[in-house]
């Protein structure tokens, strides 16, 4: 009994590190389970906000395969001659700068008219965004376009909600003062004015033919890729759209529009014609000697 | 001493749970400031590989400022008019028709011509990319461009030792046998034949005034929705790349081309004409039915 009461503290110490270490593989265990899993978790009950603010390309950022983005899918696939266009210098010359003149007249405009914009002109902006490219080819986008008034309405509902919690959650944080831009943040007029609202989704997984979930690597780059094609189709069309990401209300917004488990929102996009008295900051770009460096 | 024998297991068993639980706190604080101060991090003397492959978005995804992308430090900016050019009906039907078949008509071209590409049409592509909308207006992107021979041939040698390495650990892995695949993986000649190589650098934080650091949120989208842009600059002159994200070589390509710890590595561009023999996998893109969704 006595050698017992003296092993006592040995035998403590021993039985906490074992403890301690089995605990300690265990979370590292879930926490990577989850990463890989988390596409596959989007579909499980757990509680939207955990299942939406989960990034999927935390997980892409870790996958060293497909890093050319090669097809794996297409690898097997006949190679045919692919001849493009060919212009003159003097032609790549006056096309590339009228390109850029075209491009830098987009800003974002959030006072949207809500006079009508034709169908077909979105079918086609839409055509152009799809023309993406995307890792091993997935084309991840899913673009819910939305012109039902009440479906708009309800979207601005969701949103503007979504920002009293955090005009709430932000009370006293160095915006508190700031009325002008807590107007800004506060009211979303466009979302019920503009003729059409694009809500932007990522698919960040798949479905294989034997019913497996495939990881959509890169996901979220390709999807945002898209996006610049669709704001340089929507600029040369002359609509206007001013680019956001609630994340914050993105499952209850893919709730209200039936989007699947596997898509997440990326971007809402309020489109149409910019309203007459419409203004933007007085700002401007950097010049080229601050994002070129030539090697 | 009877008595302190008799304790023995209470004892065990309630200091096992409470050194359980000071594990298990002193994780979640950890993985938590990990991720708050994720940016900050990338200047510190981490590993390259930890330092690179943490991907911000995760930060910016937890974070419900800016949603819409409100401009905050240009609140305070005089506003002004904004009226882009006006098309009609017809001009815009027609507009984005051609635009569409313009992007349409863009791949992923891996077999590029060494013939020289004028360099004022790489600067106004890099000026049209630089037109991207961007999180709060931080602009957060680099677009190095090499022409170096030299340059080129050491990213090839960064790239390929490091495809070599992945190639390594995939042994046995699904690609095993797919030699086809892994010949297009392994060797990227268009590294040292492609004029000029666009290598894009996203900003993950800035420096303020003070000397604070300040982190970009929506970075990576934003800089991907340049990418975007860019893309169609490319693809309006007639040049090709193709689309690669070697985030595994991040930190060795930035350390050659000498870009400071907050730019991280986002995408490789190799840019020039097709080769005359150039080909591409005969696939095909989803129907606007696949992608798109009106509500």
């Amino acid at each position: 009994m006595a050698l017992v009461s003296a092993l006592t503290p040995v035998f403590v110490a021993v039985l906490c590190v074992v403890i301690a270490f089995i605990f300690k593989n265990r979370r590292a265990g879930e926490s990577e389970s989850r990463e890989k899993l988390s596409p596959a978790a989007g579909s499980s009950s757990r509680p939207w906000v955990d299942e939406d603010l989960e990034d999927d390309t935390c997980v892409s950022a870790k996958d060293h395969e497909d890093d050319d983005w090669a097809v794996e899918e297409t690898e097997n696939l006949l190679h045919v001659p692919y001849t493009p266009p060919r212009y003159s210098v003097e032609e790549m010359l006056e096309r590339s700068q009228q390109f850029y003149k075209l491009l830098n007249q987009r800003r974002s405009v959030r006072f949207i008219s809500p006079e009508p914009v034709p169908r077909e002109v979105i079918d086609n902006v839409i055509w152009a965004a799809g023309t993406a490219p995307s890792g091993a080819h997935t084309e991840p986008w899913t673009f819910v376009v939305v012109e039902d008034a009440e479906t708009k309405h309800k979207i601005r509902e969701i949103v503007e909600e979504e920002e009293e919690i955090n005009y709430k959650q932000r009370m006293g944080d160095k915006w508190v003062h700031d009325l002008r831009r807590l107007r800004t943040n506060w009211v979303k007029e466009y979302l019920d004015t503009a003729p059409y609202l694009i809500l932007v989704f990522k698919q960040t997984y798949g479905i294989l033919p034997n019913g497996k979930k495939k990881t959509h690597y890169y996901n979220e780059i390709s999807v945002s890729i898209s996006c610049g094609l669709l704001l340089a189709a929507l600029q040369n069309v002359g609509l206007v759209t001013v680019t956001s990401t609630p994340l914050n209300c993105g499952p209850k917004l893919r709730v209200l529009l039936q989007r699947p488990a596997n898509e997440k929102l990326l971007m809402l996009l309020p489109v149409g014609f910019p309203a007459p008295d419409a203004t933007v900051p007085d700002l401007s770009r950097k010049d080229l000697s601050d994002i070129m460096v030539f090697v």
